[in-house]
């Protein structure tokens, strides 16, 4: 899974790189929600980039009973795990570029209930070699925000970032 | 997310249970079939169960190009998770029935390249408090099968087979 | 491995339950330093306890160069793993009395560079059947502390604290 | 924590390499030995290289149970972490020479009751940017070897062969 380039992104990218010099092109919020636009499974999802800079990343989606819950009307697992990994590589993003993601570890809290939720991913350690990330999930319920998972990615540089 | 309790699901559970005496229900791909159609999201990703017994259990999901992909039309890494988590919890339902998952780990090695995917989850260990389990995300390509993930997981037993 | 019962400590636990009326014995500092005392690895390591309170634990150690070190007299990445772990333990039994650790994921970001180093760890979720830790490994350097390791980890609740 | 140069090492590496030509220098389990003794804690460890080649590591560790226990008198959880996350590296090294441990992620199986304990490692996969690396750790019991723990690690290349 790439936070990548393509026709309309690239335009963008192009653009941000000749306003930034030779150095990286760190993407931001701008650039992401193109991304998204891009990516049918992001669409679907209905993934919203609420902030996106210098190493944080917040994403938002609201559930849509019919196609996004397990039995008990909850939002499915599989989703928290796509809101976290997401959200790592975008925030990975924001600091070195194009970016692959190698793993993450998930640790599910409680379950997700809620009428939407929202990923916080922040880059812990950017090296050359390695972009180290932690995610928290959250669910918006009725009395509040509740932590739902936790997250730990681990994406690699790709790219003309990785190579500069 | 729970492999788990609902009307449909429970008339099988009850009959599996009058027919297996006192001890835990183990589902069967009998089961979990009927447990995927009252889930939405897996309802939603098609996903077929082609094998579950004796702590081993094989998925499949056929890809919707406008649904499912990235930007390069691969398989959305959101869905190689979902894959492997849901592949790791039914696996530990075949040796003790109600669980949920705690936690996992993947390795995204190659693109989601190909036109179908395959997760084999093999349960390594089931003890009284923990089922720890293995799982391979396979793709099929024109070449053949191609290993484009690996995952552990953690799955905590649940309800009346945790306490029995 | 556990943070657990044996004869020093027993009196020690016992004494604690006996303060503590019918609830799970949260283990504290006083507790802590016993329990190392009889743990012939961390007393090779000599493991200090700080602080244990509340879900959260400081652990330390001193670099002794001529065990504890790697090729380039930097702390061995087998010792991080260790401080990470135990410190997990640790703190999910300030919380929940006797425990198991059943898993950890741990990201190394920067070498062991120091002369000492500390673990904290915070509990971030302490169910029923899980207690889900967070840690941070930290050198002692001289411009001040360095991250050089983060982890999470998957605790059991063990015992009479897990039964109550 | 690297499987890296040193002057005792680099003498054997050079000759390794004056052998191959200009390939990245694989380790073998002859130069694991010397990387050992240059390393205090794997000496410490009486850490034995049973195997390497391949892609495939075998080590091996006697317990000496006044200094590598915990209070039942099993292998301390710490020295588990060690076998596990060290075999990665090996394993790892022996494809692509210098690496660099970036994350491992352990799972508990069983105790460690048994007078020596081995681990085993696989490369999955090595890749320019990452190897990942599946490990077991087994007991030497009265009965046989039994399973203790398994454990995935991503390992990044290092040095020359990273950049050849």
């Amino acid at each position: 899974m790439t936070a990548s380039s393509d026709a309309a992104r690239q335009q963008l990218v192009d653009n941000a790189r000749a306003r930034a010099g030779d150095g990286p092109v760190r993407v931001n919020a701008e650039i992401l929600r193109e991304v998204v636009k891009i990516q049918p499974f992001e669409r679907w999802a209905g993934l919203e980039v609420l902030k996106a800079e210098d190493g944080q990343v917040e994403t938002r989606i609201v559930l849509r009973p019919d196609e996004m819950t397990q039995h008990h009307g909850f939002l499915h697992g599989g989703l928290i795990g796509f809101l976290a990994d997401n959200a790592a590589a975008y925030a990975a993003a924001t600091v070195v570029g194009d970016v692959l993601s190698a793993q993450y570890t998930i640790h599910f809290l409680s379950p997700g209930v809620g009428e939407a939720f929202r990923a916080r991913a922040r880059v812990v350690k950017a090296g050359k070699r390695q972009v180290v990330v932690s995610v928290e999930v959250i669910a918006e319920q009725a009395e509040g925000e509740k932590l739902i998972a936790t997250a730990s990615a681990l994406i690699l540089p790709a790219g003309a970032a990785a190579i500069g």
